[in-house]
Formats: C-alpha cells, sequence, structure tokens
C-alpha cells in the first residue's frame, strides 16, 4: 500500500494514479479522490525528531576516511535533525517544477547529497525488541541526507551541517509493504548515477537500528529514521536535480537552489 | 508574569499560589481559578526541538580541558536535543514528592548535571537580527541539562549523551519580563552549591544565540534554547536531588533515579 500526504495535511492511499483520501495515515477512508497529478505531496511524515543512521556502509565509512583498523562499530551512531529540515518532495508528474528547492546556504561552500533509506514509525516504540521493531513501522521511503561537510568538520556537533531548513527532503509517499533489507537504492544527479547499495548491506538492519534508538529514546508515531548511506557521497552546486530511488518505492526528487 | 502549564496541558498565569487559567501561553483567562498546590506542574514548552549551546561560559570550557588557546568560538556551538528529553518540574510545594524523576539509563555509568538558564520561543524567528531576537521569546525558565558524560565521549554524535529519554527537567515555569545577562544561575546537589554564575559571563548572549540559530534553523513558537553551563558541572548518583535555581525565575527540582 502507497500512504501519501498532500495538501494541507490529508492523507490518502494511491491506487494507480488516483488518491483515495483518509482520515490519517493508513486511516479510513472518506469517500473523497483526487488524482495524485493535481495535487501538492508533503513529506509522508510529520515527525517529533528525526533520528539518523550516521555510519552504517561499510563503504561509505571508508570513502569518509574512517578504517576503523577493521573492527565495525559496535552500536549504530546516531545523530539528529529537527522537523525544521523536513522538505516536501516533487508530484513525480512534474519532477521539475514541483516539491520544495533546497537553498544552498551562505555558511557552506561544500554541500553534498546523501541518498537513504527512511523509516517512518506507526506506533510508540519503547524498549522494543529487534524481533518485533517492523512490526511499529507506519511506511518506507526515500530521503536525502543534505550535508554540509565543511562546517560538519569545524562545527561542535552537526546541527548545521545536517538540520538546516530543508535539509531532509523526504518522499514521495509511503510504502508500507518492503523488507527494508532486500532491496536497492540508487541516487542520480542530474540523471548520473552516484550511489547504489543493496541494503543488505547495511552493517545494522533497520530493525536493530529501531531497537536500539528505542532502548534509550522514545519513538513516537510519525517520527522518521534515516539508516545511513552507502558509498558515493558527493558534491552538489546550485540548480542540480537529485534523484533517490528505492527499488519498491519510488523516486525522490529534489531541486537544489542557488 | 508566571506563565504556568499544568494538569492535561493547561496555560495559567501565576498569581501568588493561585493560577488563573488561560486558553493558551499567555492567552486570554477562561474564567476559572487553581490553587498551585493542587496541580501537577508540566515542562511550561512544547517544542519541535531543543536547541542546546555546548559551550557559552569559559570557566566550563576550561573544566572540560578544552582551552582554544586563548581563542574563544567565533559562533555558538550547537547540539540537538528531541522533545522525548522533556521533564516535567517537580510542584514547589512538594518538590520531593512530584515531577518526573529523570531514570539513571544502563547505558552509562557517569550522569552529569549541567544547570542552565533557558529561553523558550513565543513566534516563529527566521533570520531575525541580534537586536530584535529577544522580542520573539515568551519567557525564560530553569532546565537541567543532564548529560552522560563517558558516552558523549565515545558516540558519534550526543544523541544517546544528551537525549536520553527525560534528560532535559524544565520549570517550573515561565518569567516574561527578565534580563537574560542579568541574573544569577546556581545548582545545588543535595543541598550543595555546585553552580554559580551570572548570566553575564555567557559568550554568547541570548539574543545572538536565537539570531544565530534563526539563520539556518527556523524556530517554531514554543521551541526550547538551551544557553549553556557554566563550572562546576559533576557527577550524579542514583537517588540524587538537584536544584536549579535561576534568580527572578524559581527553583527547579529534579529527583535522579535509580
Amino acid at each position: 500500500m502507497r500512504l501519501v500526504r498532500f495538501d494541507a495535511g490529508r492523507w490518502g492511499i494511491l491506487e494507480g494514479e488516483s488518491i483515495q483520501e483518509t482520515d490519517g495515515p493508513a486511516g479510513n477512508p472518506t469517500g473523497r479522490r483526487f488524482d495524485l497529478g493535481g495535487v501538492t505531496l508533503l513529506a509522508p511524515a510529520t515527525p517529533s525528531k528525526i533520528v539518523c543512521v550516521g555510519r552504517n556502509y561499510l563503504d561509505h565509512i571508508r570513502e569518509m576516511g574512517h578504517d576503523f583498523g577493521g573492527d565495525l562499530p559496535k552500536e549504530p551512531g546516531l545523530f539528529l535533525k529537527g522537523p525544521n529540515a523536513l522538505a516536501h518532495p516533487a508530484n513525480p508528474a512534474r519532477p521539475y517544477q514541483s516539491g520544495d528547492v533546497v537553498p544552498y546556504p551562505s555558511f557552506t561552500r561544500l554541500l553534498h547529497y546523501e541518498g537513504e533509506l527512511a523509516v517512518v514509525v506507526g506506533r510508540r516504540m519503547r524498549g522494543v525488541p529487534e524481533e518485533e521493531a517492523l512490526d511499529y513501522v507506519l511506511g518506507y521511503t526515500c530521503a536525502l541526507d543534505v550535508t554540509a561537510r565543511d562546517v560538519q568538520k569545524t562545527d561542535l556537533q552537526w546541527v548545521r551541517a545536517k538540520s538546516a531548513d530543508k535539509f531532509c527532503p523526504l518522499g514521495p509517499w509511503l510504502v508500507t509493504a518492503l523488507d527494508p533489507q532486500n532491496t536497492t537504492l540508487r541516487t542520480y544527479v542530474n540523471g548520473e548515477l552516484r550511489q547504489e547499495a543493496h541494503t543488505s548491506l547495511m552493517i545494522f538492519p533497520v530493525a536493530r537500528v529501531l531497537s536500539y534508538i528505542s532502548s534509550f529514546m522514545t519513538l513516537e508515531p510519525g517520527d522518521v529514521v534515516l539508516t545511513g548511506t552507502p558509498e558515493g557521497v558527493g558534491e552538489l552546486k546550485p540548480g542540480d536535480h537529485v534523484e533517490v530511488a528505492v527499488e519498491g518505492i519510488g523516486d525522490l526528487h529534489v531541486r537544489i537552489g542557488s
């Protein structure tokens, strides 16, 4: 099932090119229908927090120059983005004319893309064991973890680097039935393939990440978890068009401003 | 004016020991009155994010072993806590029998207190100049920035260390008229004075901190900003009673669990 959030905060189920409106995420039908092409898509979550895994693909850890001397991290390394970082996805019917434009902020000279698989929580999670964690997921979607690589290295923590306004485009919709460890993530910049990885390569699978977070930090319905980026990260230029594509979900189109 | 949040999310104005209920923070009177001693106080904010200054008092920077070779930081160093970190204050009428108990989590062996002056935002702030920043403040209160000092040093970022559940006790109420650079902050553990600093010693005054954050991160009404801790931080033991007292505001009492 594909769940869309659109217009002034409506939710619906996407069936082909038609949206059946519901009274909440995965809620009951209201009887109203909308054409996908005619609506404004919104980021498919209203999180109280966005929790991100910093190093979850070995090849990305290596490309960032962190070798660990062969030892993998024993626990997921996390960072936070605030809800201010959310950006709305383009409508796939008009990928170059819709969706939020991510500004290229004046505080950075080195903006990077990091394509990721994102998880949206459906029910409150506190101390949930790994075996049950996926039962709490509302759905999966695509995310672009926009990163100001220069200030990431110089600031005390990764707040400006990761949580500036619109640094977390999310969408275009949620897919409820997906095996999060058996799909392929790809990132394109101006149509050119830059990242490609099977999600079985994650060091910490999604269930482990959710269980770990919930062991000390209660996850609320609507909270978003970004599961890490594979190798191939790189620079963005003003005006670039980024596409994060997860097989079984769809394509998140993002325009970079000036 | 003292603004209290209480019971099931009601707001009111505290007049002596009596609360005049209002229809929102600094809202219109509803006509109902409550006795302070009879209500359950809540953290006086419902933030979308909690933004914290990491190093804002020179003496604390030095005690943590960061000398800067005499150079002060040029911009505030920030980190985030999620709303899950909020904890409700004790009612000053029953400081040892009310308010949330902050758990001593099993993942840490070194829990620290950091007493701070906190600011709650009243109106949306985006790109607000320093001269106007204080006009956007709803009020000031006390905060305890609970910190797991051991994992702060070993984790990728300060998520477990700073944003575990209930790691941000806040309260007991907001004071709307306060000069944030002309008051004194004190922290007591089991009645013993551990931190004492005049807020004129902040490296970055509150107006500068708010303006800086709003230059890249939109602040929403209800968002909380913690303005940093002075020297004197130290260890907490299970069962400790912490008091953060800011002159002109009042006392935030916090019990540490086991």
